[in-house]
């Protein structure tokens, strides 16, 4: 029997029920596995067009809830139930009462500063003079750059092309809005129409690739911590001092002399976020919302801010400023994603900024809870408690 | 009607399916969502103690076969199928396309390295002096700090104790084996029981904090580039040049030389990995295979290097030095995660580190069929040929 | 006897020969030191008023000269004789050879790309979004602002204000291009003064500081490496095959590959510059040439890049974002700087931008001697041969 | 007439001062210029014998006494007047007021924590598991390499060889102590020797090079902030409260609470200090005292801490990872740079880590001034008092 699986692997890639249960019969041969528990689910395969080539079956990804959470933004604004994907124990219960810490407080205000999606294609030139006159057309032939890339997409917009000389090679970032989609395909498609016109227009450019690499692409960087992939989003509460002693046996100033040291530690570390975890809440949301879930590398980038107020209450703030997220396109659509972005009215058109300001609150309650438990030296006694045994 | 969910929070979480039933009810009734699809699932809510608070249901995540994938491990041998949670179109066939080329080109060898799992004490003294005094005491008294700290678990060994001395605060890293386990929580609870140790033998310690936050747990960071947080895994390939043109339609050359110019990139951007998307394989199989996904952050962070042989064929080796998975513990155990890891013969005791030899080993396929279609400009359009209309 | 030198502090400082003396007697007093040679020099201690306070004498920095070296600049052009002052042993022997090597190639094309010097206020709001507002607020002002700025000298432009949201806070960067001086006085003045005008008619700023941070004055930063803190200056050339073999015994193959794994070291190390020397050139250069000496740290900083041409010869550049210098004011205008500065027809008015060119041109030089060294493996019989006999 | 200088090259290179009238002369002859000053020297052109190749005369670099300074150190006890080579107005005055004000506070105290000078081999292999293999071999081989390394040098010891696999590489950091030489050459010689003994006993190493550039000589770079190059020094102190009111016009509450911002500053630029300018007192004393001056891009990398004491007090440190100082050797022989370490008791054997004291002391008492005058807002007024007038 050959080696190979039976199915069509990138033409004709079929999306039905029957080709999901040949591979299931398949992979069960080889592996005497059942699969009794992926095979269980009441998606359609046919849906997964575009999503999920070799289709075979579902993870059932547990999903809790946390809050209440009080959230002030200007797309979100009320209280939220949030639905969080995670198999990490002790992660929903410690978010869920930093929700309502912070909601006791009197919320979190959450405020989206920018965005930016890119491609970031790669001139290479005959000198360093040849990329910098490049650079300079850019600039000037700016408009019919734009209309070239817009003419590909119905809601991406072209909002300026950062450019880099480096040798003889140009390195450029096309920044774009791309309404509620991610966007990074429509701007990859965008900017490869846009270099065909370039490519036509400006001689000399002896190689050209659509990706030099600084739109680090499912990597984190400092150029994305500066200049943003995604949104820019900054959340920010005043935690009543009285409230965090009393729900989390933290004191204020403890709490904002520990983060003085710890943000030696992030310096020393070279740590891409000085807070306690983005990554946590980030990835629970994302899953649970259909987001592109390796997108959470670049979201966590960031930085936090704690710093005592002129009344001894505890003013936190994470600015995230690569938030990458959609509420329409991309897995958001699935039947389970689509349950939770409406739990929390965030599916379809209008809706990504909303949910972008509910993913940076989210990680200010995750980690005001965490830093609170550090401080009053629960963390591990927490963990151990509602933690699954470990070996 | 109380704001709050009336489920219990923190203490006496109910793990029933009568529990997850309210809460569905309970956010059905404030957001109108019928939760039709998240209320389909075969895991017993029970299982989910130690993983999942306020369970209410499921995401359906989508799971996809990639291979078969030949993989020379000194743990993973022999012919894989990989099973990849994603639902980003193009991911599982360009990574499968990926294993193809790697496979007829004789496999790819993989190579754990080392292992690591941390927590970070900081430790405040009265002068740099006393802790440069406490550095050393450190060291002299190793040995039974080392079994005061393996005193709490059955499997994790302390390695050793990293120590930097800044201001008048030691910053450490606790390393550890850890087994079959991720061992986040196994490490803090030993290093807490060893620093309790240490604060009752050594006189002067004025603050101390579990974490310093130089293990950046949860974080991206150059400590763990170099130090490794999780295992260290390198995966090799030599692909055959004229399989490479035939299957890929790229240019061994060719490839290098763009390489030569991203790797500049990655320098400009400040880049926490030099290839192409390390994060997209291992996010794809974390959320398979219950780890957590958090961990992205920090597993998908190393160097790729790609060069020609001496016979013109492509040499590339991805070098991943935070690896955290397990095969024992955390989300692993859940029903289809579970099934997952045996498609793999990865679950239970002994199978941790074939595992991330196969994380790895996909990494290196998904990095080469990737950069392959971007010197064949076919990036872009496969792309709009698989994925989902995008707006 | 009073224990404070009995001369003037801040106020009064008195730059005679007189004061000189008396400085000098006093140590000598003390240390028992005869200070023979720090005594002896020509230049006139009143000229020092602006430069050195506290004057006693001279070190007697040695100087040899590099060179000649063709250098086909837009504003350096034609062949050069470059003092470098300096007491590292074979340092300017080994620039020499690479200006030789580069002058037989057909010399060094340099490349100014821009320029920015920059002071970095920190505006305090009351929220994010009040920073937010302050950040449109001064985009929409900026022909006021850069007026006032500008108001404050004759020299300096006001080109943009580069702007960060964090937390409630606005972080931004005033960029000035500043003539032919450094700019560091200058920009903080004018931005001090654009400040005043800021704070005066924007309401509701809570705390201010004139610098934030990020123009990082007299440290490296991944921000001056993107953002350039003076003049970002891009140095090439094509080395003759032949050549390279004859003067340096170094086969163009074996550099590039040896460069395609020490740039992996670099990703490795975080390094601030992936080429072999910039700070020796720039050391060098800077102190033969009144330079302040700490600006080598932001200057140091770059991307090389190495490739073989379609010929078999060796293209080589480097681009160096952040060269901090001047031909006029600050220590260029002492007798002996003068003179260095000079030899080159680098001193006065117009000319900084033709010692930047010379700058970077002359770590080329260098850079390339280092490599072929290595390669080579001469780099430690060469040291042994030249330099002084080391304990 | 030739394009050549006419004097020798790398061989025969003559240190007579008929050689550096010569070519005085010839420069003459070329730029037009008379070289008058920089001709005026006292010392012996004989004496720059491995230091400075084709000497024509000197920078007359002028040299400021700051202090007196208490410095409380393991090494450096006592009331310290520090010389300072610069031609950057306010900087000596600044220096020497925050000598004043920690003097006045009961001094600083300073320790040096470890050290390290380093060459960076890197060997290829095979494959990922040879160089693994070849790193345990080192481990087990560590003594019969260090007696290799060591055999090449008086003072210079091994102390350990870090490790780092890579691919199919093995890149590695052979760590030394030095003695009171900076041990650059000396580290580049015994690595070399070793490296060639490891050559011959172990089989299969590809390639070799003696750096992989992983000690980033004369280039900033995380690894050497986080392992040293050079010597590790923190220095310390508690300054008065009522003193940094009356002496500074500073409140510590407000210097507090700046550096607190700043410090989220130095994470958003990827700053390679926090502090305000470790590199400027560092670039002076190394100019004074004939240290290399390229390695202040080394040196000035670091950690720096403030924070209120119970008392109100402000308790401040600069942590300097790197400080490549020297006492013996390179250029502290010369007539000037020998006469300014004997007027701190730092010239000759035994004197290193005095000297490395000194100049964290120096660094502190700097960042010290700077801080309080941008809290106090004088800076940009005390820079146009003092500072020459700028175009």
């Amino acid at each position: 029997m050959s080696q190979r699986l039976r199915i069509p692997r990138l033409k004709g890639n079929d999306y039905s029920e029957q080709a999901a249960r040949q591979r299931r019969e398949f992979l069960r041969e080889r592996s005497g596995v059942e699969l009794q528990h992926s095979s269980h689910y009441s998606l359609d395969p046919a849906s997964l067009e575009g999503n999920t080539e070799n289709f075979f079956g579902v993870v059932q990804m547990p999903v809790g809830v946390a809050g209440p959470y009080r959230i002030n933004g200007e797309h979100a604004q009320g209280d939220f139930y949030i639905p969080m994907a995670t198999t990490e124990g002790t992660l929903i219960a410690s978010y869920s009462r930093g929700m309502r810490l912070v909601s006791e407080s009197g919320g979190c205000t959450v405020t989206v500063i920018g965005e930016a999606m890119q491609r970031a294609p790669l001139f290479e030139l005959s000198s360093a003079r040849h990329a910098r006159a490049l650079s300079q057309w850019l600039d000037e032939h700016f408009s019919a750059i734009k209309a070239e890339a817009e003419s590909t997409t119905r809601v991406g917009k072209l909002i300026d092309i950062q450019r880099w000389v480096v040798a003889n090679k140009l390195f450029t970032r096309f920044n774009y809005t791309t309404g509620d989609a991610a966007g990074q395909n429509m701007t990859g498609k965008a900017t490869h129409h846009a270099c065909q016109w370039i490519l036509a227009h400006f001689s000399g450019i002896e190689n050209f690739s659509l990706s030099g690499g600084i739109e680090t692409d499912k990597k984190h960087s400092h150029m994305n911590l500066l200049h943003s992939r995604g949104k820019k989003v900054v959340a920010e509460a005043v935690i009543n001092k009285d409230l965090l002693r009393s729900l989390m046996r933290a004191e204020p100033e403890r709490m904002v002399r520990l983060r003085q040291r710890t943000v030696i530690g992030s310096l020393l570390a070279g740590s891409a976020y000085n807070g306690p975890h983005a990554a946590n809440g980030i990835a629970a949301l994302f899953i649970a919302t259909g987001q592109d879930e390796a997108n959470v590398v670049e979201s966590h980038t960031g930085l936090a801010f704690m710093d005592l107020t002129d009344d001894g209450d505890l003013y936190y703030s994470v600015t995230l400023p690569s938030i990458i997220c959609a509420s329409y396109g991309g897995g958001t659509g699935l039947a389970t994603q689509r349950e939770c972005l409406q739990l929390m009215d965030c599916y379809g058109q209008g809706k990504a900024h909303k949910l972008a300001e509910i993913i940076a609150a989210t990680v200010l309650a995750g980690d005001l809870s965490l830093a609170a438990a550090v401080v009053s030296d629960e963390w591990v006694s927490s963990h151990d408690q509602l933690g699954r045994n470990r070996p």
